[in-house]
């Protein structure tokens, strides 16, 4: 169920059943000459939505722009800072717990937003503290990364072995081309692929992984594998979410 | 073109067109008893991806939660405060800015965005003439409110009259309806219906208005209005986008 | 009453009969060659002092610095960035809202000011709700902008048709004639003078309007007409803060 | 010169004269039964005028609510938070050091303004180092309490000894009774007034000065004591001012 | 060597042959009924200083308050807001690399700082490459946190197993024994302890954790162990500073 | 007592009898070129620490980061924003607050952390305000600068007369050979040094003090008169901290 084809008293039904909520969240970034760069947010998205079907879950907007301040020396990559994104996600759960929400399931597509999303939890906890919001101390916030699911992680090694890399996988590549396979990209890319070095500032990442990805064979990816793997997230994280809504 | 489903190799090409892009902005809020929380997302998604594909112009992926504390107190509401907001309109111009755009239409789904938007031009205008950004006093926003475009005006007056209101309107349920025909919802809705009562804080709006609708009476919208109302707002944005692009 | 010329038990016993205050803000900017560079403050301080009287309504000490950034190319302007000037209407609203006062009617002498002034409101309702001040949903902002009032925009279309401009107008540099006859100043005014382009930076400003006019004639302006336009202002500004009382 | 009272030519003119500006700054907050809520804006406004006057220096408006958050618990005080009052002053000076403005003289009619003034003085000279102004390395800061000048502390003391106290002193009303000889206020003194007890939160501020004085007989305050007071302050404030301006 | 023990002569010459420098940051936060509050600022800032003699690198002083949110239930914890701390690690790194350091190693002492030091990075970078300063871009920041050196952890298991637990560790309690033996604490411990929960408020931790201890039995640690583990971790970390001050 | 060698459950204890701790704050900052850079911090620390056994005070960790933007031209020096440090102080007064703390003394050894710590002591009593602590209005600070006790400041006198200067000054160097006797500094000291030309930016100030000291002759001090003024500190700021908990 999203959030936004319903209306209020739709809204204020569910409430009356569940206090759980999902909210996607990804990024807008480079992913290598091949990859998209609404990557992590369509993966976040279409794996938060598969994951609300089968919990009926409701299911918010997705947070589109995520933290990727050291993917900005690539055109076309957007970025919030992690205050700023602190403060979105502050406002994400304060909206909701005023309603009511207490389970927040975050399904993300992107390493680089967990940091900030933890930091923005431990700020936010304390922030509804102060509030005079009923039952505050109930809220609580549970990362799904999609791309660490285990099976999901299991498949990419058997699939694609060393070159799965750790940026412009082949495997979130996959999942992109499965959704939108009108939208596939095609572009020489060197045998050869940094891999291995830490994520600093901007202009340091690439001049370290010069084409944008990170150890990764994207080339190797195919809408079938993506249709897999999309399936293989979706499992996981429904039995995920049903474990953090029945933990007491 | 949208920039989720391009490559950076692509965005670097775009660039050396156009410096110009297309920043969708809505709001998750309430709409009555039968119109989308979504609506204002809905609606400036689809139109500015209309607008993007009539002009050839990149569009980012949508701002799906704006400045919306007044409708805070139904059920499903989410909005940014307003110092929350600016710094994501700060951090999305100043990203973008970096690669080289300097022309920023935004097309907005919802009035109460708009105090804000122009407080952030403001503000961040400022901020990037203190970046060593070349040309930096170039950068140039411009909203074009949908709903407000001449042509969609006179068309809801016609359809309309007095009943389209300025809240969950027939108007903007319409061209949900059209873009989500399967997310038609049926409620009652009384004939009386608050109007003309300016705009303070949630509960002084719950009170005033106390099923979310402003005047409205969105039990007159049809998908096929909203078709109409969604072609009028394409072409009007269009030219104006393109007179933008043009103006020096 | 001006605020500042009372004592706090006079404030208290003002209180016992109305919650209504009323604050000018203005603001610091170049007016074009002959107007002064305090123009929005004058003007909206002397409306709001008369628009006191009136109503026996108390006045605040005005904000004489506001949002001004695009006005920056020129000496003498100051500005405060909008996330500065939300957090000094927030101040202003929370300070006099723990007192008690509920009705807050802000005389506005600066299109620039709007915008931040709104989204400042929607913060500050939201905030207020968060504290433990009983009634903070009964606060209220309304803006009264008094080149807006429409007995004034009336005359300024009789006096000076097309020449009124929409920067260092001839009406506002009349009303700032008749309150301060002592500094009117003469200078060359060219008659070409730049109109209709949008504002966007303080840069982009100067070059496209460079002696920093907006398609106005100020030299038309008479002190006499000024006093007609600002007891019209207080006229009009009286009326509405009454009406903005009553209203429940 | 009066900022307000000027044009920007008028400014640009200045400016090839001097970098020099005087600002004052006092604040809105309760004087005591008799003391006007003004008294700190008042006087330092006043005799910025006259120092300005005195020396040929150009004078901003006023900041007139300064950090006044322990006269909270008195009806008609408002305050901005140290953090709100960081901002304007850097705001300020940034603003004025864009137009080539070197040095800040900022004349202060309220102790509690002192510390915040400091911060943000601090605060300022390392963000402007930050930006590319030509000579921001030059931007220097002084403040002139006129209640701390030698002369006026003197006579201070021969008048009204140890009933000078010190807040709503003789002294400050005597100078607003000069100013605004229409708005000397009676009420009954209780003989008994507190005194030495430090400064905390508002609340507990009123419960050790109940009503509003700190050890001060402002019954003993005259106009033409005022008068005397101001012409020292101004005297002892355009020397310290053009000292200011020939150090180096 | 210290920082704290230098002059700024000394700093200057230190400069000349390395750009690298280690910031031990810990906690102020309950340990369980016999830990020390300080214990993840003592083990942090002790292992610092050894790895400092041994790598000849300069040691800064420690950040002593970190983000303990979650253990605010409980008397005598301290807690910046992630907010708060994202500015001081922003400030500190600011500060030096003004100076010309570049290779920034933080020793850490509390899981709980891992996503807040991470965000604060990404932050910074980014703001560096704002100012003018050289070579900006070659500012690196690295966490070494000494109880996930692969070593310490190893004997950690040996020594422990199971009830090392994930807060009020037996291990790293036996490091402040041995840097403290003079306050080595004893108190009952109930066999049976909570573990697995994951981290979300303050009061939700104290449910489920009543007496703070996470899974541990702190009361195996001996101050041998304490040397012991001390000693690895320096051994650790320094071959980790060396191996990043190399990394090109 | 030091917080970090305690335990909650003492922690717990200590407040069924004391409302009081005590905060050590310094800086980080060249202090010429002998003295120790951590010197504001080292003395404020060991004072601190006296203070609290002579008085059976908890003591918290110290603040070693300071407001120190002046010092930043010299290699080594370190320094928080005021607007973080604000931050930082309301976290520590806020985090302790709600364990029930009410009395904070802070003893300081740096001059310019005096403003920022009254600006944040001002912030802070509001902030509690709109919490939901019990007794907020309670929580009381007090600066207690060891450097300006009386009998410090005579025996200063005494010992140095007028090369005591105010910055790297003989009695604060004095107390850090006190108490770190293996770092003494030797170094060629000018015999001319300059003195009173006031605090402005970081480059203004080194152009004027060239080698950091302001006035001083340290290398008057020796670890014997350290000992004295250490036990001089110690001595005026119990009897200081005493009757601040006493005070009612």
């Amino acid at each position: 169920m999203l959030l936004h084809l319903t209306t209020w008293p739709e809204v204020e039904t569910y409430l009356s059943d569940s206090t759980g909520i999902i909210i996607p969240i990804g990024s807008t970034e480079q992913h290598g000459p091949t990859g998209l760069i609404g990557t992590d947010a369509i993966c976040a998205e279409a794996i938060a939505r598969g994951t609300g079907e089968a919990t009926n879950a409701l299911v918010t907007p997705t947070i589109k722009v995520g933290m990727a301040l050291h993917h900005m020396a690539f055109p076309g990559s957007m970025s919030l800072r992690p205050s700023t994104l602190i403060n979105v996600i502050k406002d994400y759960i304060t909206s909701l717990a005023r309603h009511g929400f207490r389970k927040f399931f975050w399904i993300n597509g992107h390493g680089g937003n967990i940091a900030t999303l933890k930091a923005a939890f431990a700020e936010t906890y304390a922030h509804l503290a102060d509030l005079n919001l009923p039952n505050a101390d109930q809220v609580q916030c549970q990362v799904g990364n999609w791309f660490m699911c285990k099976s999901v992680y299991k498949l990419a090694k058997e699939l694609y072995g060393d070159q799965e890399g750790s940026h412009a996988t082949p495997s979130e590549v996959a999942v992109t081309q499965y959704l939108y396979p009108e939208a596939i990209k095609q572009a020489p890319l060197s045998e050869d692929v940094a891999k291995g070095y830490p994520i600093y500032g901007a202009a340091d990442f690439r001049r370290h992984y010069p084409d944008g990805r990170m150890g990764s064979n994207p080339s190797l990816a195919t809408p079938e594998q993506g249709k897999q793997l999309y399936e293989l997230a979706v499992k996981d994280l429904s039995n995920s979410y049903l474990e953090f809504l029945n933990q007491t």
